[in-house]
């Protein structure tokens, strides 16, 4: 029964596409940490620790049931509360993960319509116009014209379209604006995952949709995860009314999972409370990501202009992608690295993050690490 | 744009189907918690609560990645070693929610095989037989012959059945021994759903797989649950090495996902040291769940015989199913209730659950209460 794994396994390893677990302490083993999503190094800050360690005493290690059963605290209440405040949207709903806010949102508000969605989105995306039993049109990466003539030529009365805001492995940023007036000029739903984007673009880092000015826009749903400027674990969908109470009736990743345990809850509140009073942390996250790009460049690596924290460098094959991460783990830094399926064939890299509280000692030794990648 | 969701949402108010989310307190509002799917009343236990703070206080409020980048800490490498152990399974592999488990089991395991899967399975399976992109046959509930037809009948070399162990709002039991022996005299892996069987079913809560004492067979992978008789968050897979391997490098839910932050995965560990050390637990748990089935028939109510802490009492139409709902409140105890989508039309009901700390006192409320609601 099971030979058809092994044989499968074994393809994948000739392919240079095992994985493997790796157990991690702390501290990151020593490492520099260049790999996490956590941009503003909120994920150990005390004052997170504390209010989580707080509501878990006060709540219990569970929420125990459904969001529409027991799951619903007076503390997710607030965090709702509070996401739709910071991001000025009319409403927020939490879920235990971000890759379930996106299942949600799009499965469900894309029912009977067309589904666009960027080449480019996040496998959570991909499962959800899956889940959607919409027609889905996938349109070549950030390309309007495309998305368009899907708009134009469809025969659905209703068309949803889909996209990352920042791409989360090449860290580029979707055209908002742009996408945002062919929604409105086809009578269509535009659905952005704030997922890279909140905590690190825009002023105070509420992301992309607000620093377009499109907060008010109802025609325009926002899905935002907890786990990684936040610091903590969860989604959640920003939305108008219409759409909250949608997902609240018929949004089956929402029904029928267990709510976000309340020491999470707790955490990402408090994660959104610091963005309020130290509103230079995104610029701070954004301007490291610039440096290590620049740095990228300069010794000859294929990298990007990021609109975020995300710093692809990319290497090709994914043994090369393979070795350059050993090479960097040498050197004292821990780096992602992306091979198929995370990424088209031929574009295995090296995912760097930026954190906002890297210092310039760090920022040295990331050279030192990064050197010895382009010159092996 | 919002005008197609107005409209549902009116024939879902007309048709008594809308849903409104209320917060609760930390004391359930002061009523008697039986809506919870905490069934060993775990979810406030201070040995839970102190673990979770530990590992907070040592790791930080999140993971900070994806489980192959770095959201896999020793803790998580610790609790799969722990779940493995005690039931008896060669491997686990930890997701942030049971949702996202049974995804990527049923969806990854399914992949180019027919996927045979009970009419009763929670909807996280049916999302992921969707996902899985292969042939789905959903037989009658519990339907055996069906079951056997559909894997005799195939075209695809390979099959995947799929099962709750116990049903979620039924409460009834899949017959696990006669699936296995049809699984393995048609070549075909079978998955259950242990969600609503951990910590209930079995001498210590195994499950029904491991006291069908089928933990041997290579055949059977098993996802559980961590935020219910473990009464933190999360979930997992149960299985043989090849199939932890095919996750590990092919699983989107697992792959695409932060892992579940160190709080929840400490709590779950510690719930099954206690499970371990106080093996009458779910036995009390099932003891509680026949009181309350015997309270309920006694008064004329409709409901089950549970195979493990779920018991439902069934009323027909959502208005009445609502009235109990609200009448129990009235007495003082706080039940779940289930209308369409999720339970069948014409099939609303209650759902009770006991849990392994119910009192005699609790179980006197619980008595009034269900008077109330057989008399009105």
């Amino acid at each position: 029964m099971l030979d058809r794994f092994r044989t499968a396994a074994a393809d994948r390893r000739a392919a240079g596409l095992r994985r493997t677990l790796w157990s991690r302490g702390p501290d990151f083993d020593g490492l520099l940490d260049l790999a996490s999503n956590d941009y503003l190094g909120l994920a150990r800050d005390p004052r997170l620790v504390e209010a989580a360690v707080a509501a878990t005493r006060r709540w219990g290690t569970g929420s125990t049931g459904s969001r529409l059963v027991t799951g619903t605290t007076s503390l997710h209440t607030e965090l709702e509360r509070a996401l739709a405040d910071f991001c000025q949207a009319p409403g927020a709903l939490v879920f235990s993960s971000g890759y379930l806010a996106n299942l949600a949102a799009v499965a469900t508000l894309g029912r009977g319509a067309v589904v666009i969605s960027d080449a480019g989105n996040h496998a959570s995306i991909v499962d959800a116009c899956r889940l959607s039993r919409a027609r889905v049109v996938v349109t070549p990466h950030k390309d309007l014209p495309a998305m368009e003539k899907a708009l134009a030529n469809r025969h659905e009365e209703h068309a949803v379209l889909v996209t990352d805001a920042v791409f989360s492995v090449d860290g580029d940023m979707a055209d908002i604006s742009a996408m945002s007036a062919l929604a409105v000029r086809h009578g269509a739903l535009l659905i952005v995952d704030e997922a890279h984007s909140l905590g690190v673009v825009g002023q105070q880092g509420q992301g992309t949709v607000h620093s377009s000015g499109l907060f008010r826009e109802s025609h325009i749903v926002r899905t935002i995860t907890l786990s990684k400027s936040l610091g903590s674990q969860g989604g959640a969908v920003l939305g108008a009314p219409e759409v909250i109470e949608t997902l609240i009736d018929t949004g089956r990743s929402f029904i029928f999972d267990t709510g976000l345990a309340p020491g999470p809850v707790a955490a990402a509140l408090t994660a959104v409370d610091i963005l309020r009073n130290q509103p230079d942390l995104p610029g701070f996250a954004r301007a490291r990501a610039s440096e290590l790009a620049a740095t990228a460049r300069e010794l000859g690596l294929e990298t990007n202009h990021p609109a975020g924290a995300v710093v692809p460098v990319v290497l090709g094959a994914p043994e090369a992608a393979l070795g350059a991460a050993a090479t960097c783990a040498a050197h004292g830094v821990r780096v992602g690295c992306f091979r198929p399926p995370s990424v088209p064939d031929g574009r295995s890299c090296l995912r760097l993050t930026a954190r906002a509280n890297l210092s310039s000692d760090d920022l040295a030794v990331i050279r030192h690490a990064l050197t010895a990648v382009a010159e092996s």
